[in-house]
Protein backbone atom coordinates (compact mmCIF):
# COMPACT_ATOMS: atom_id res chain seq x y z
CA UNK A 1 0.00 0.00 0.00
CA UNK A 2 1.11 3.44 -0.86
CA UNK A 3 0.93 5.95 2.03
CA UNK A 4 -2.31 7.65 0.99
CA UNK A 5 -3.88 6.44 4.55
CA UNK A 6 -6.57 8.45 6.08
CA UNK A 7 -7.41 7.79 10.03
CA UNK A 8 -11.00 9.17 11.34
CA UNK A 9 -10.51 11.42 7.94
CA UNK A 10 -7.47 13.07 8.55
CA UNK A 11 -4.35 12.24 6.31
CA UNK A 12 -1.98 10.22 8.92
CA UNK A 13 -0.50 7.02 9.31
CA UNK A 14 -0.77 6.35 12.46
CA UNK A 15 -3.53 4.80 14.95
CA UNK A 16 -3.53 4.54 18.45
CA UNK A 17 -1.45 1.46 20.56
CA UNK A 18 -4.62 1.34 22.18
CA UNK A 19 -6.72 0.84 19.63
CA UNK A 20 -9.30 -2.11 20.06
CA UNK A 21 -8.85 -2.90 16.62
CA UNK A 22 -5.46 -3.98 17.23
CA UNK A 23 -6.20 -4.64 20.78
CA UNK A 24 -8.65 -7.77 20.12
CA UNK A 25 -9.42 -6.94 16.29
CA UNK A 26 -12.75 -5.68 17.14
CA UNK A 27 -14.05 -4.29 14.35
CA UNK A 28 -15.01 -4.46 10.38
CA UNK A 29 -13.44 -3.81 7.10
CA UNK A 30 -14.37 -3.56 3.57
CA UNK A 31 -11.62 -3.71 0.39
CA UNK A 32 -13.72 -1.45 -2.13
CA UNK A 33 -12.73 -1.26 -6.15
CA UNK A 34 -12.16 2.30 -7.31
CA UNK A 35 -12.05 2.66 -11.20
CA UNK A 36 -11.45 5.95 -12.49
CA UNK A 37 -12.25 7.50 -8.96
CA UNK A 38 -15.86 5.87 -8.54
CA UNK A 39 -16.61 2.92 -7.04
CA UNK A 40 -19.82 1.24 -8.64
CA UNK A 41 -20.18 -1.15 -6.03
CA UNK A 42 -19.91 1.46 -3.39
CA UNK A 43 -23.24 0.81 -2.10
CA UNK A 44 -23.45 -2.66 -1.20
CA UNK A 45 -19.87 -2.26 0.70
CA UNK A 46 -21.69 0.21 2.75
CA UNK A 47 -25.08 -2.17 3.09
CA UNK A 48 -22.28 -4.84 4.32
CA UNK A 49 -20.59 -2.63 6.67
CA UNK A 50 -23.69 -1.34 7.94
CA UNK A 51 -25.16 -5.23 8.82
CA UNK A 52 -21.58 -5.74 10.15
CA UNK A 53 -21.65 -2.79 12.51
CA UNK A 54 -25.24 -3.96 13.90
CA UNK A 55 -23.91 -7.34 14.59
CA UNK A 56 -21.05 -6.37 16.83
CA UNK A 57 -22.89 -2.68 18.11
CA UNK A 58 -20.68 -1.09 16.57
CA UNK A 59 -21.33 3.24 15.94
CA UNK A 60 -20.88 4.03 12.29
CA UNK A 61 -19.10 7.07 11.52
CA UNK A 62 -20.46 9.32 9.25
CA UNK A 63 -21.10 7.61 5.83
CA UNK A 64 -20.79 11.22 4.05
CA UNK A 65 -17.65 11.73 5.60
CA UNK A 66 -16.63 8.12 4.82
CA UNK A 67 -16.83 8.42 0.95
CA UNK A 68 -15.56 11.49 0.66
CA UNK A 69 -11.95 10.21 2.81
CA UNK A 70 -12.37 7.07 0.05
CA UNK A 71 -12.91 9.04 -2.59
CA UNK A 72 -9.78 11.21 -1.77
CA UNK A 73 -7.88 8.42 -1.15
CA UNK A 74 -8.19 6.54 -4.67
CA UNK A 75 -7.75 10.17 -6.57
CA UNK A 76 -5.72 9.68 -9.50
CA UNK A 77 -5.65 6.08 -9.35
CA UNK A 78 -7.06 4.37 -12.35
CA UNK A 79 -7.89 1.41 -10.33
CA UNK A 80 -7.51 1.74 -6.66
CA UNK A 81 -8.24 -0.90 -4.01
CA UNK A 82 -9.49 1.22 -1.06
CA UNK A 83 -9.51 -0.27 2.47
CA UNK A 84 -11.87 1.00 4.86
CA UNK A 85 -11.55 -0.53 8.48
CA UNK A 86 -13.86 0.51 11.48
CA UNK A 87 -13.24 -0.28 14.82
CA UNK A 88 -14.53 0.23 18.43
CA UNK A 89 -11.23 3.38 19.11
CA UNK A 90 -9.53 3.28 22.13
CA UNK A 91 -11.33 1.38 25.81
CA UNK A 92 -10.08 0.65 29.03
CA UNK A 93 -8.41 -2.56 29.51
CA UNK A 94 -10.63 -5.52 28.83
CA UNK A 95 -13.11 -7.12 26.46
CA UNK A 96 -16.05 -4.87 28.00
CA UNK A 97 -17.14 -2.89 24.94
CA UNK A 98 -17.31 0.73 26.30
CA UNK A 99 -20.75 1.96 27.07
CA UNK A 100 -19.86 4.77 24.93
CA UNK A 101 -17.41 4.08 22.47
CA UNK A 102 -15.89 6.34 19.62
CA UNK A 103 -15.24 4.30 16.48
CA UNK A 104 -12.20 4.78 14.95
CA UNK A 105 -12.25 4.75 10.60
CA UNK A 106 -9.09 3.98 8.86
CA UNK A 107 -8.73 4.86 5.05
CA UNK A 108 -5.78 3.28 2.92
CA UNK A 109 -5.80 3.19 -0.78
CA UNK A 110 -3.12 1.39 -3.33
CA UNK A 111 -3.52 0.06 -6.63
CA UNK A 112 -5.66 -2.14 -6.92
CA UNK A 113 -3.95 -5.97 -8.41
CA UNK A 114 -3.25 -6.52 -11.35
CA UNK A 115 -4.60 -9.69 -12.54
CA UNK A 116 -3.05 -11.48 -15.70
CA UNK A 117 -5.12 -11.50 -18.59
CA UNK A 118 -4.92 -15.32 -18.63
CA UNK A 119 -6.67 -15.42 -15.19
CA UNK A 120 -9.75 -14.47 -16.77
CA UNK A 121 -9.39 -15.98 -20.25
CA UNK A 122 -8.29 -19.29 -19.27
CA UNK A 123 -8.82 -19.43 -15.75
CA UNK A 124 -6.76 -20.05 -12.05
CA UNK A 125 -5.20 -22.79 -10.37
CA UNK A 126 -6.62 -23.48 -7.11
CA UNK A 127 -5.84 -25.59 -4.54
CA UNK A 128 -7.81 -27.12 -1.37
CA UNK A 129 -6.20 -25.64 1.90
CA UNK A 130 -5.98 -27.99 4.52
CA UNK A 131 -7.31 -25.38 7.27
CA UNK A 132 -11.16 -25.73 8.22
CA UNK A 133 -13.02 -22.50 8.95
CA UNK A 134 -14.38 -22.52 12.72
CA UNK A 135 -18.39 -22.30 12.67
CA UNK A 136 -19.50 -19.15 14.66
CA UNK A 137 -22.70 -18.09 13.83
CA UNK A 138 -21.90 -14.57 15.72
CA UNK A 139 -19.38 -13.68 13.33
CA UNK A 140 -20.28 -15.51 9.89
CA UNK A 141 -21.00 -13.98 6.67
CA UNK A 142 -19.65 -10.07 8.41
CA UNK A 143 -16.07 -8.84 7.55
CA UNK A 144 -14.54 -8.31 10.92
CA UNK A 145 -11.18 -7.82 11.44
CA UNK A 146 -10.06 -10.98 13.06
CA UNK A 147 -8.82 -12.85 10.04
CA UNK A 148 -5.81 -15.21 11.35
CA UNK A 149 -8.26 -18.18 9.80
CA UNK A 150 -7.87 -16.50 6.15
CA UNK A 151 -4.11 -15.42 7.07
CA UNK A 152 -3.07 -19.42 8.33
CA UNK A 153 -4.85 -20.49 5.13
CA UNK A 154 -3.16 -18.21 2.72
CA UNK A 155 0.45 -19.34 4.34
CA UNK A 156 -0.18 -22.62 3.00
CA UNK A 157 1.30 -22.16 -0.35
CA UNK A 158 3.68 -19.57 -1.90
CA UNK A 159 3.62 -20.60 -5.51
CA UNK A 160 2.71 -17.45 -7.46
CA UNK A 161 0.91 -19.66 -9.92
CA UNK A 162 -1.87 -20.59 -7.73
CA UNK A 163 -3.98 -18.05 -7.54
CA UNK A 164 -6.45 -18.79 -4.84
CA UNK A 165 -6.77 -21.95 -1.48
CA UNK A 166 -10.17 -23.26 -1.15
CA UNK A 167 -11.49 -23.76 2.55
CA UNK A 168 -13.84 -26.13 4.27
CA UNK A 169 -16.16 -26.32 6.95
CA UNK A 170 -15.20 -28.95 9.24
CA UNK A 171 -18.39 -31.13 8.18
CA UNK A 172 -17.11 -31.42 4.94
CA UNK A 173 -18.16 -28.46 3.37
CA UNK A 174 -16.82 -26.19 0.86
CA UNK A 175 -17.55 -23.10 2.09
CA UNK A 176 -15.10 -20.63 -0.23
CA UNK A 177 -11.69 -19.21 -1.18
CA UNK A 178 -8.98 -17.42 1.22
CA UNK A 179 -10.24 -13.77 -0.53
CA UNK A 180 -12.78 -14.27 -2.96
CA UNK A 181 -16.39 -16.41 -2.88
CA UNK A 182 -16.99 -19.62 -4.67
CA UNK A 183 -19.91 -20.49 -7.30
CA UNK A 184 -20.67 -24.20 -9.04
CA UNK A 185 -22.38 -24.77 -11.87
CA UNK A 186 -24.26 -28.50 -11.85
CA UNK A 187 -26.21 -29.08 -14.98
CA UNK A 188 -26.99 -25.27 -15.47
CA UNK A 189 -28.20 -24.70 -11.51
CA UNK A 190 -25.73 -21.99 -10.09
CA UNK A 191 -25.35 -22.23 -6.74
CA UNK A 192 -22.97 -20.59 -3.85
CA UNK A 193 -22.60 -22.34 -0.22
CA UNK A 194 -24.41 -20.53 2.54
CA UNK A 195 -22.25 -18.15 4.92
CA UNK A 196 -24.17 -18.64 7.69
CA UNK A 197 -22.02 -20.61 9.97
CA UNK A 198 -18.60 -19.15 8.53
CA UNK A 199 -17.30 -17.45 5.62
CA UNK A 200 -17.64 -14.10 4.45
CA UNK A 201 -20.63 -13.07 2.45
CA UNK A 202 -18.47 -11.03 -0.31
CA UNK A 203 -19.62 -7.96 -1.73
CA UNK A 204 -18.79 -9.75 -5.44
CA UNK A 205 -21.07 -12.55 -4.35
CA UNK A 206 -24.05 -10.54 -3.28
CA UNK A 207 -23.87 -8.79 -6.94
CA UNK A 208 -23.85 -12.27 -8.75
CA UNK A 209 -26.69 -12.94 -6.35
CA UNK A 210 -28.77 -9.98 -7.47
CA UNK A 211 -27.86 -10.78 -11.11
CA UNK A 212 -28.77 -14.43 -11.03
CA UNK A 213 -31.13 -16.87 -9.63
CA UNK A 214 -28.63 -18.86 -7.30
CA UNK A 215 -29.13 -21.77 -4.89
CA UNK A 216 -27.61 -20.53 -1.78
CA UNK A 217 -26.55 -23.99 0.25
CA UNK A 218 -24.12 -26.47 1.40
CA UNK A 219 -21.87 -28.10 -1.34
CA UNK A 220 -19.70 -30.67 -0.32
CA UNK A 221 -16.11 -31.11 -2.09
CA UNK A 222 -17.52 -34.27 -3.55
CA UNK A 223 -20.43 -31.99 -5.08
CA UNK A 224 -17.57 -29.66 -5.96
CA UNK A 225 -15.63 -31.52 -7.63
CA UNK A 226 -18.40 -33.17 -10.09
CA UNK A 227 -19.32 -29.35 -11.40
CA UNK A 228 -19.67 -27.85 -15.05
CA UNK A 229 -18.28 -24.77 -14.05
CA UNK A 230 -16.89 -23.22 -11.05
CA UNK A 231 -15.54 -19.65 -10.87
CA UNK A 232 -14.65 -17.46 -8.06
CA UNK A 233 -15.67 -13.60 -7.15
CA UNK A 234 -14.01 -10.80 -5.63
CA UNK A 235 -14.83 -6.97 -5.41
CA UNK A 236 -11.44 -6.56 -6.73
CA UNK A 237 -10.72 -9.31 -8.86
CA UNK A 238 -14.14 -9.69 -10.45
CA UNK A 239 -15.36 -12.86 -11.71
CA UNK A 240 -12.09 -15.92 -11.65
CA UNK A 241 -13.36 -18.98 -13.69
CA UNK A 242 -10.96 -22.21 -12.09
CA UNK A 243 -9.21 -23.82 -14.46
CA UNK A 244 -8.03 -26.54 -12.05
CA UNK A 245 -8.39 -27.61 -8.27
CA UNK A 246 -5.43 -29.18 -7.34
CA UNK A 247 -5.02 -31.88 -10.24
CA UNK A 248 -8.28 -31.63 -11.34
CA UNK A 249 -9.01 -29.79 -14.41
CA UNK A 250 -12.13 -27.73 -15.12
CA UNK A 251 -13.11 -25.25 -17.59
CA UNK A 252 -14.28 -21.57 -17.47
CA UNK A 253 -18.16 -22.12 -18.73
CA UNK A 254 -20.82 -20.28 -19.97
CA UNK A 255 -21.77 -18.77 -16.70
CA UNK A 256 -18.87 -17.64 -15.56
CA UNK A 257 -18.33 -15.82 -19.30
CA UNK A 258 -21.82 -14.03 -18.87
CA UNK A 259 -20.91 -12.69 -15.49
CA UNK A 260 -17.26 -11.33 -16.75
CA UNK A 261 -19.14 -9.90 -19.58
CA UNK A 262 -21.87 -8.12 -17.09
CA UNK A 263 -18.83 -7.08 -14.96
CA UNK A 264 -16.73 -5.35 -18.00
CA UNK A 265 -20.18 -3.93 -18.70
CA UNK A 266 -20.08 -2.37 -15.72
CA UNK A 267 -16.34 -1.39 -15.49
CA UNK A 268 -15.64 -3.89 -12.63
CA UNK A 269 -13.14 -5.78 -14.61
CA UNK A 270 -10.69 -3.78 -16.86
CA UNK A 271 -11.65 -5.16 -20.21
CA UNK A 272 -7.75 -5.29 -21.33
CA UNK A 273 -7.10 -8.04 -18.53
CA UNK A 274 -9.74 -10.24 -20.45
CA UNK B 1 -4.43 2.37 30.53
CA UNK B 2 -2.10 5.12 31.30
CA UNK B 3 0.03 6.82 28.41
CA UNK B 4 2.96 4.67 29.37
CA UNK B 5 3.03 2.73 26.03
CA UNK B 6 6.31 2.03 24.23
CA UNK B 7 6.35 0.91 20.70
CA UNK B 8 9.24 -1.57 19.48
CA UNK B 9 10.88 -0.60 22.98
CA UNK B 10 10.55 3.27 22.44
CA UNK B 11 8.25 5.46 24.57
CA UNK B 12 5.41 5.77 21.47
CA UNK B 13 1.76 6.01 21.59
CA UNK B 14 0.99 5.25 17.89
CA UNK B 15 1.62 2.50 15.69
CA UNK B 16 1.04 2.41 12.05
CA UNK B 17 -2.13 2.03 10.43
CA UNK B 18 -0.87 -0.69 7.82
CA UNK B 19 0.48 -2.92 10.81
CA UNK B 20 -1.49 -6.98 10.50
CA UNK B 21 -2.26 -6.12 13.60
CA UNK B 22 -4.60 -4.40 13.23
CA UNK B 23 -5.69 -5.45 9.87
CA UNK B 24 -6.17 -8.65 10.44
CA UNK B 25 -5.50 -9.37 13.86
CA UNK B 26 -2.50 -11.41 12.77
CA UNK B 27 -0.68 -11.40 16.23
CA UNK B 28 -0.48 -12.45 19.89
CA UNK B 29 -0.62 -10.67 23.27
CA UNK B 30 0.10 -11.41 26.94
CA UNK B 31 -0.92 -9.91 29.73
CA UNK B 32 1.15 -9.65 32.68
CA UNK B 33 0.72 -8.92 35.79
CA UNK B 34 3.58 -7.33 37.70
CA UNK B 35 3.95 -6.59 41.60
CA UNK B 36 6.74 -3.91 43.09
CA UNK B 37 8.35 -4.26 39.46
CA UNK B 38 8.62 -7.57 39.06
CA UNK B 39 6.43 -10.69 36.84
CA UNK B 40 6.60 -13.63 39.03
CA UNK B 41 5.15 -15.57 36.28
CA UNK B 42 7.01 -14.04 33.17
CA UNK B 43 8.44 -17.41 32.58
CA UNK B 44 5.29 -18.58 32.08
CA UNK B 45 4.63 -15.53 29.86
CA UNK B 46 7.16 -15.83 27.77
CA UNK B 47 7.01 -19.80 27.01
CA UNK B 48 3.24 -19.35 25.83
CA UNK B 49 4.49 -16.06 23.84
CA UNK B 50 7.38 -18.57 22.26
CA UNK B 51 4.64 -21.08 21.46
CA UNK B 52 2.51 -18.73 19.88
CA UNK B 53 4.54 -17.53 17.69
CA UNK B 54 5.92 -20.88 16.45
CA UNK B 55 2.29 -21.26 16.09
CA UNK B 56 1.89 -18.55 13.61
CA UNK B 57 4.99 -18.67 12.53
CA UNK B 58 5.82 -15.16 13.36
CA UNK B 59 8.94 -13.95 14.57
CA UNK B 60 9.82 -13.18 18.13
CA UNK B 61 11.44 -9.80 19.03
CA UNK B 62 14.32 -9.53 21.40
CA UNK B 63 12.92 -11.33 24.84
CA UNK B 64 15.51 -9.09 26.86
CA UNK B 65 14.73 -5.71 25.17
CA UNK B 66 11.08 -6.69 25.73
CA UNK B 67 11.46 -7.62 29.63
CA UNK B 68 12.75 -4.26 29.86
CA UNK B 69 10.78 -2.56 27.92
CA UNK B 70 7.97 -3.91 30.45
CA UNK B 71 10.06 -3.34 33.87
CA UNK B 72 10.38 0.43 32.52
CA UNK B 73 6.65 0.66 31.65
CA UNK B 74 5.74 -0.77 34.87
CA UNK B 75 7.81 1.02 36.59
CA UNK B 76 6.56 2.89 40.09
CA UNK B 77 3.08 1.35 40.03
CA UNK B 78 2.57 -1.19 43.01
CA UNK B 79 0.33 -3.63 41.10
CA UNK B 80 0.65 -3.25 37.38
CA UNK B 81 -1.15 -4.93 34.34
CA UNK B 82 1.27 -5.06 31.64
CA UNK B 83 0.18 -5.98 28.13
CA UNK B 84 2.49 -6.80 25.19
CA UNK B 85 0.92 -7.74 21.88
CA UNK B 86 3.41 -9.07 19.37
CA UNK B 87 2.22 -8.49 15.71
CA UNK B 88 3.29 -9.70 12.27
CA UNK B 89 4.34 -5.85 11.41
CA UNK B 90 3.62 -3.81 8.60
CA UNK B 91 2.84 -6.22 5.39
CA UNK B 92 1.56 -5.96 1.65
CA UNK B 93 -2.01 -5.90 0.75
CA UNK B 94 -3.32 -9.11 0.69
CA UNK B 95 -3.34 -12.33 3.72
CA UNK B 96 -0.30 -13.57 2.44
CA UNK B 97 2.52 -12.87 5.48
CA UNK B 98 5.14 -11.27 4.17
CA UNK B 99 8.06 -13.65 3.31
CA UNK B 100 10.15 -11.40 5.89
CA UNK B 101 8.16 -9.86 8.46
CA UNK B 102 9.68 -7.63 10.98
CA UNK B 103 7.32 -8.00 13.78
CA UNK B 104 5.90 -5.03 16.01
CA UNK B 105 5.60 -5.43 19.53
CA UNK B 106 3.83 -2.70 21.77
CA UNK B 107 4.03 -2.83 25.74
CA UNK B 108 1.42 -0.78 27.80
CA UNK B 109 1.26 -0.92 31.48
CA UNK B 110 -1.35 0.50 33.66
CA UNK B 111 -2.33 0.15 36.79
CA UNK B 112 -3.82 -3.91 38.08
CA UNK B 113 -7.52 -4.14 38.21
CA UNK B 114 -8.39 -3.86 41.79
CA UNK B 115 -10.62 -7.01 42.67
CA UNK B 116 -13.30 -6.53 45.47
CA UNK B 117 -11.88 -8.57 48.83
CA UNK B 118 -15.09 -9.89 48.79
CA UNK B 119 -14.35 -11.40 45.45
CA UNK B 120 -11.45 -13.74 47.34
CA UNK B 121 -13.21 -14.40 50.65
CA UNK B 122 -16.87 -15.13 49.56
CA UNK B 123 -16.50 -15.88 45.98
CA UNK B 124 -17.90 -14.23 43.04
CA UNK B 125 -20.82 -14.44 40.91
CA UNK B 126 -20.63 -15.43 37.44
CA UNK B 127 -22.93 -16.23 34.91
CA UNK B 128 -23.10 -18.63 31.21
CA UNK B 129 -22.66 -16.97 28.64
CA UNK B 130 -25.41 -17.73 25.27
CA UNK B 131 -21.99 -17.22 22.81
CA UNK B 132 -20.64 -20.28 21.95
CA UNK B 133 -17.06 -20.82 21.31
CA UNK B 134 -16.17 -21.93 17.62
CA UNK B 135 -13.85 -25.03 17.28
CA UNK B 136 -10.34 -23.73 15.79
CA UNK B 137 -7.55 -26.37 16.86
CA UNK B 138 -5.28 -24.21 14.38
CA UNK B 139 -5.59 -21.56 16.86
CA UNK B 140 -7.18 -22.88 20.38
CA UNK B 141 -4.66 -22.71 23.54
CA UNK B 142 -2.94 -19.59 22.42
CA UNK B 143 -3.73 -15.85 23.34
CA UNK B 144 -3.89 -14.65 19.80
CA UNK B 145 -5.38 -11.34 18.68
CA UNK B 146 -8.81 -12.38 17.21
CA UNK B 147 -10.71 -12.37 20.20
CA UNK B 148 -14.31 -11.00 18.97
CA UNK B 149 -15.35 -13.90 20.60
CA UNK B 150 -14.63 -12.85 24.42
CA UNK B 151 -16.02 -8.93 23.18
CA UNK B 152 -19.15 -10.66 22.39
CA UNK B 153 -19.67 -12.50 25.42
CA UNK B 154 -18.62 -9.51 27.57
CA UNK B 155 -20.86 -7.62 26.14
CA UNK B 156 -23.82 -9.85 26.79
CA UNK B 157 -23.86 -8.35 30.43
CA UNK B 158 -23.22 -5.29 32.27
CA UNK B 159 -24.23 -5.97 36.00
CA UNK B 160 -21.13 -5.15 37.60
CA UNK B 161 -22.16 -7.74 40.27
CA UNK B 162 -21.79 -10.11 37.80
CA UNK B 163 -17.72 -10.79 37.75
CA UNK B 164 -17.15 -12.99 34.64
CA UNK B 165 -19.26 -15.11 31.75
CA UNK B 166 -18.57 -18.78 31.64
CA UNK B 167 -18.00 -19.85 27.84
CA UNK B 168 -19.18 -23.36 26.45
CA UNK B 169 -18.38 -24.83 23.14
CA UNK B 170 -21.29 -25.83 20.70
CA UNK B 171 -21.07 -29.71 21.72
CA UNK B 172 -22.22 -28.82 25.41
CA UNK B 173 -18.85 -28.29 27.28
CA UNK B 174 -17.75 -25.69 29.13
CA UNK B 175 -14.49 -24.15 28.74
CA UNK B 176 -13.46 -21.43 30.18
CA UNK B 177 -14.44 -17.47 31.09
CA UNK B 178 -14.13 -14.62 29.16
CA UNK B 179 -11.22 -13.79 30.88
CA UNK B 180 -10.58 -16.05 32.65
CA UNK B 181 -9.61 -20.83 32.63
CA UNK B 182 -12.13 -22.58 34.87
CA UNK B 183 -11.16 -25.16 37.41
CA UNK B 184 -13.95 -27.34 39.14
CA UNK B 185 -13.55 -29.84 41.71
CA UNK B 186 -15.54 -33.25 42.47
CA UNK B 187 -15.60 -35.80 45.26
CA UNK B 188 -11.40 -34.34 45.75
CA UNK B 189 -10.86 -34.08 41.91
CA UNK B 190 -9.18 -31.21 40.43
CA UNK B 191 -10.11 -30.71 36.91
CA UNK B 192 -9.93 -28.33 33.96
CA UNK B 193 -11.01 -28.18 30.42
CA UNK B 194 -9.23 -29.00 27.71
CA UNK B 195 -8.31 -26.11 25.19
CA UNK B 196 -7.36 -27.96 22.05
CA UNK B 197 -10.41 -26.48 20.28
CA UNK B 198 -11.28 -23.33 21.73
CA UNK B 199 -10.54 -21.45 24.74
CA UNK B 200 -6.56 -19.98 25.75
CA UNK B 201 -4.05 -21.80 27.95
CA UNK B 202 -3.71 -19.16 30.31
CA UNK B 203 -0.51 -18.52 32.26
CA UNK B 204 -2.43 -19.06 35.59
CA UNK B 205 -4.09 -22.09 34.57
CA UNK B 206 -0.32 -23.52 33.73
CA UNK B 207 0.62 -22.29 37.22
CA UNK B 208 -2.44 -24.17 38.67
CA UNK B 209 -1.26 -27.39 36.81
CA UNK B 210 2.04 -27.23 38.15
CA UNK B 211 1.06 -27.08 41.69
CA UNK B 212 -1.80 -29.35 41.79
CA UNK B 213 -2.75 -32.98 40.35
CA UNK B 214 -4.79 -31.72 37.89
CA UNK B 215 -7.09 -34.05 35.28
CA UNK B 216 -7.44 -31.94 31.74
CA UNK B 217 -10.39 -33.44 30.32
CA UNK B 218 -13.44 -32.56 28.44
CA UNK B 219 -16.67 -31.10 30.81
CA UNK B 220 -20.39 -30.61 30.21
CA UNK B 221 -22.65 -28.05 31.55
CA UNK B 222 -24.59 -30.43 33.88
CA UNK B 223 -21.08 -31.84 35.22
CA UNK B 224 -19.71 -28.69 36.18
CA UNK B 225 -23.33 -27.49 37.92
CA UNK B 226 -22.75 -30.73 39.93
CA UNK B 227 -19.13 -30.28 41.38
CA UNK B 228 -17.91 -29.59 45.12
CA UNK B 229 -16.50 -26.75 44.14
CA UNK B 230 -15.84 -24.63 41.09
CA UNK B 231 -13.12 -21.31 40.98
CA UNK B 232 -11.61 -19.51 38.04
CA UNK B 233 -7.55 -18.58 37.37
CA UNK B 234 -6.79 -15.00 36.44
CA UNK B 235 -3.32 -14.06 35.79
CA UNK B 236 -4.21 -10.33 36.74
CA UNK B 237 -6.97 -11.18 39.30
CA UNK B 238 -5.45 -14.76 41.01
CA UNK B 239 -7.42 -16.98 42.02
CA UNK B 240 -11.50 -16.52 42.00
CA UNK B 241 -13.77 -18.86 44.27
CA UNK B 242 -17.23 -18.88 42.35
CA UNK B 243 -20.28 -18.10 44.28
CA UNK B 244 -22.81 -18.94 42.19
CA UNK B 245 -23.72 -19.59 38.47
CA UNK B 246 -26.23 -17.92 37.44
CA UNK B 247 -28.94 -18.95 40.34
CA UNK B 248 -27.13 -21.65 41.31
CA UNK B 249 -25.03 -21.23 44.56
CA UNK B 250 -21.52 -22.52 45.18
CA UNK B 251 -19.23 -22.15 48.40
CA UNK B 252 -15.44 -21.33 47.66
CA UNK B 253 -13.97 -24.71 48.85
CA UNK B 254 -10.71 -26.63 50.24
CA UNK B 255 -8.64 -26.32 46.92
CA UNK B 256 -9.03 -22.64 46.16
CA UNK B 257 -8.30 -21.89 49.35
CA UNK B 258 -5.04 -23.93 49.20
CA UNK B 259 -4.61 -22.30 45.92
CA UNK B 260 -5.53 -18.73 47.10
CA UNK B 261 -2.34 -19.16 50.04
CA UNK B 262 -0.27 -20.13 47.89
CA UNK B 263 -0.73 -17.13 45.51
CA UNK B 264 -0.56 -14.98 48.26
CA UNK B 265 2.55 -16.69 49.16
CA UNK B 266 4.34 -16.07 46.13
CA UNK B 267 3.15 -12.39 45.83
CA UNK B 268 0.46 -13.27 43.12
CA UNK B 269 -2.37 -11.82 44.89
CA UNK B 270 -2.75 -9.06 47.06
CA UNK B 271 -2.96 -10.06 50.85
CA UNK B 272 -5.18 -7.61 51.83
CA UNK B 273 -7.78 -8.25 49.44
CA UNK B 274 -8.42 -11.29 50.65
Amino acid sequence: MSARVYVDGVAADRVSALDRGLLYGDGLFETVLFVAGAAPLWPRHMARLQHGAQRLNLPLPPLQALHDTAVRAAAGLARAAVRISLTRGVGERGYAPPARATPSWIVSAGAAPLVPADWYARGIRVRCCRLRLAAQPALAGIKHLNRLENVLARAEWDDAAVAEGLLGDRDGHVIGATAANLFAVHGGRLHTPAVDECGVAGVARAEVLARRETAIERLTWEELMRADEVFLTSSLRGILPVASIDATPFAPGPVARELQAQWRAAGLMEADHA
